[in-house]
């Protein structure tokens, strides 16, 4: 079976977000006084084909966040699953 | 009313995506050979307060994300709001 994919990796609420505040900051000098506590974090798509059951393509999609698409350390991550028709 | 927003920024469809392609590209090294279309995108969350009406956020968060959080050229955004509770 074929899946689609979404991931959000954000960092863990104890780390420093110096992109967020940046953001925050930029919100601020174009006058949107209103606005706080911004993070930033990374959302990803992909396809991922022949995979049987979604306990195994959950197996997968953690596994790649740990070794690749996210830092286990500052970040953590979580993930929706959805069948692709066809 | 006080608020959390998520906004989604990603490509458009169109528009070349070489941080996805490297994803890719470092998934295959790992062995992900069944991984395909990866797209990375922003994800931002936020707080913002002091606004009375569903219709009023959604209007200052449009205008934020053309403003400041995506760059409308190239890139999509989509967001969801929720009333916080207090």
């Amino acid at each position: 079976m074929d899946w689609k994919v979404k991931i959000k990796v954000m960092l863990k609420k104890s780390i420093l977000d110096p992109q967020g505040q940046a953001v925050e900051d930029g919100l601020e000098a174009l006058g949107y006084n209103n606005v706080s506590e911004v993070k930033v974090g990374k959302h990803l798509e992909l396809s991922i084909e022949d995979v049987a059951t979604e306990e195994e393509l959950e197996e997968q999609v953690e596994e790649m966040c740990e070794r690749l698409l996210a830092n286990p350390v500052i970040e953590d991550y979580t993930f929706q699953v959805e069948e692709m028709e066809g």
